[in-house]
């Protein structure tokens, strides 16, 4: 039997707790569109739990597969050098599980697309926007 | 006559020039819906040009009314502090102008959609997601 592959929301994380509201409505959204998908949410710093935490969890669930995505809208340091090496480490950590990692969010044109709608339905479009 | 709204955009800069693609592909989009609405594309730190620059140049170009849009995800102290200040600091240089301030787009439960769609696609759903 195949156990179903996990999705691992990865974050950035601030002091303050409001901050991760929207992070955890990506994750709640998830959960309601696929409840049989295990969901987990991580942060890289201030915020937890960590990555490492987190993976181990989804890894106990039984997840043979794991995508990690990274909920950032530019892709620095953060997601280009520090992330990968997170992952090498659940990969050595848990070889029995397959850890995907995805392209960061904001590289998505829907994702574009949806802030570009909400940037332009914010200033008040006099006019239709042109699709 | 009524001249248009502009639309200044806020992100956070990174050192990595790469980091700002995501940002400029949504001011590119704004431009291509609405020709006629000056954009404007501003960072807090690290990258050019900063909010003042960037909203003299709109006053300049004679908006009468300027929405701010911040493209941020979590709402932490950069959005809720540091740009506020700017933002007053911008209607005491410029008071002919009205300055808006919208909310942080990751508020937005339109991009947390595309964020939690993106995310699903990117597991490689095996089933469609439900809506």
């Amino acid at each position: 039997m195949t156990r179903p592959g996990g999705i691992l929301l990865f974050a950035h994380g601030a002091r303050d707790p409001l901050w991760a509201r929207p992070f955890e409505a990506v994750a709640d959204r998830l959960r309601q569109k696929a409840p049989a998908t295990p969901v987990a949410l991580a942060f890289l710093e201030f915020m937890a739990p960590d990555l490492p935490h987190a993976g181990r969890e989804l890894a106990a669930q039984g997840c043979e597969r794991v995508t990690i995505v990274p909920l950032f809208l530019g892709a620095g340091g953060h997601v280009r050098k520090d992330l990968p090496l997170l992952v090498d480490a659940l990969r050595a950590a848990h070889p029995q599980v397959e850890w995907r990692l995805a392209a960061a969010v904001g590289e998505h044109a829907d994702v574009i697309g949806a802030m570009a709608d909400v940037a332009w339905a914010q200033a008040g479009a006099p006019t239709p926007p042109r699709r």
